[in-house]
């Protein structure tokens, strides 16, 4: 079946559907993004989702390209008519099509453009043995918080991942700092059993699996630090993992090829990969 | 006359041009360009464009949409369907269409973009009075030597400076390095009477009319250093400047609101003015 997009007011099959030269989106990167997961016909986390993407749109000073309940509706619709059960819809709005000018544009629309395709969720193999990552040097600019379609450096730090044969590269900042992957964010459990994981701030994008996980695993009485840790924290620790969206949440078991302890999941993430699980009701 | 674009192999009016919304421009900011002057029918220092170009791709392992020779015949197409003597022509590709993933797609062909429109050069008054600039904290990433469309952070920062009814910002790097302006490269004539501008590093993009600037002014005497310099330095400069392919070389007369010597353009800066004029052919 083909595929159906949204995109400024009309459905089309995806492989017809077009964007003008001139959106912003194409020449300036000026524009924001949501991927949200579909299980059993149900987006889930909906919610802080199209919080953010409000977040996002607000500091970007780029106008809702539509209410969010006739957002919930488009988006829902669309789900329909691509007939899955289980999803990922890739929602974008930009700041619109005008002629091409640095400064916002006085009177153009906010373009938005939804997707849907059928989910590459980790397999067993990843969630039971774990997944690799390596450092690279993160090259990102100074709003990460905001979760922009500027993901050229993203881009570029996930192909070296990946051609060093691992799901996901960890950023690195001048400091020595992981501030998180080019797609999901790190954590790391220390030898007290503490989850860590970078602070909201400029420096990373506050991740709907992230707010899951945690609070997840403060109500099971696992204690959670929002602290930055360095790559020899990492390198240290005696579990990590990574989660995002698509990703949900996944143990890391080497870091730049070194074994993650003894290079095995370790029993505080699988019991927030079951809990995770579970507020999915997928458990 | 309508606009005519050249978009993946067809000349197509610019209201009816169209890109696809997984065109990896559009998602990932995937892609990188170039702005070329034409001036009496003719793109000035068009070499040294396709010379960046070609550095841009490589540097993100973009394959060339075309060879060099066929590309300045498309471009030249183009030029001539829109029948515009004076104009700016904007060059773009990308890596290519393909489902969404960080990863690049192994089978995308890179897309090319080309539309040409009406320059909007400094006016008499601006060549004449100069202008002004606001410095901005420099929050782009890290390979600012790569022309890419990763261009949201310059938005903002050009948004911020008309704003404040300049036409420039200037960007400030950690250190209180003015790197560059958001769209233009930057210069400072110190008391000595030398050209000071940042040198070329990823810090920076090196411009076109910045190459062409400092090649007249070392061949009119004039002496260059191509070292950085600080917000502190350039307030106490004798005179200052930024050029782009578009602005030409411009006086820069007031930093944050403060005049700039004595707020008019000084004799070096007029000088290379006049130099670049002629280069053109326009003095």
């Amino acid at each position: 079946m083909a595929h159906i997009a949204y995109v400024n007011g009309r459905y089309r099959p995806l492989h017809s559907a077009a964007v003008a030269p001139e959106d912003r989106g194409y020449q300036f990167a000026d524009g924001v993004y949501e991927v949200i997961k579909v299980l059993g016909g149900r987006p889930r986390d909906l919610e802080r989702h199209l919080d953010r993407l409000a977040r996002s749109l607000a500091a970007l000073d780029i106008a809702p390209p539509m209410t969010r309940r006739a957002l919930e509706s488009v988006l829902h619709e669309t789900l329909r008519r691509n007939q899955l059960a289980n999803a990922l819809v890739y929602l974008q709005v930009t700041r619109g099509t005008a002629p091409r000018n640095h400064l916002f544009p006085k009177r153009a629309r906010p373009s938005l453009v939804i997707t849907v395709r059928r989910p590459a969720f980790p397999s067993e193999r990843e969630r039971e043995q774990g997944v690799g990552v390596i450092t690279q040097p993160d090259l990102r600019w100074g709003r990460c918080d905001i979760k922009s379609i500027s993901l050229l450096p993203n881009v570029l730090a996930r192909q070296s991942a990946a051609a060093a044969g691992c799901r996901e590269a960890w950023l690195v900042d001048r400091e020595g700092i992981v501030t998180e992957g080019s797609a999901s964010n790190a954590y790391i459990v220390d030898a007290a059993g503490r989850l860590i994981t970078h602070p909201l701030n400029q420096r990373i994008l506050g991740g709907v699996t992230r707010s899951v996980v945690l609070q997840l695993a403060r109500q099971d009485g696992i204690e959670v630090v929002e602290q930055a840790f360095s790559v020899d924290q990492a390198y240290a620790a005696r579990e990590a993992a990574l989660s995002s969206t698509s990703s949900w949440l996944l143990p890391v078991t080497s870091i730049d090829g070194r074994p993650v302890s003894n290079g095995m999941p370790g029993h505080v993430v699988r019991r927030l990969m079951a809990l995770y699980a579970a507020h999915l009701g997928v458990a």
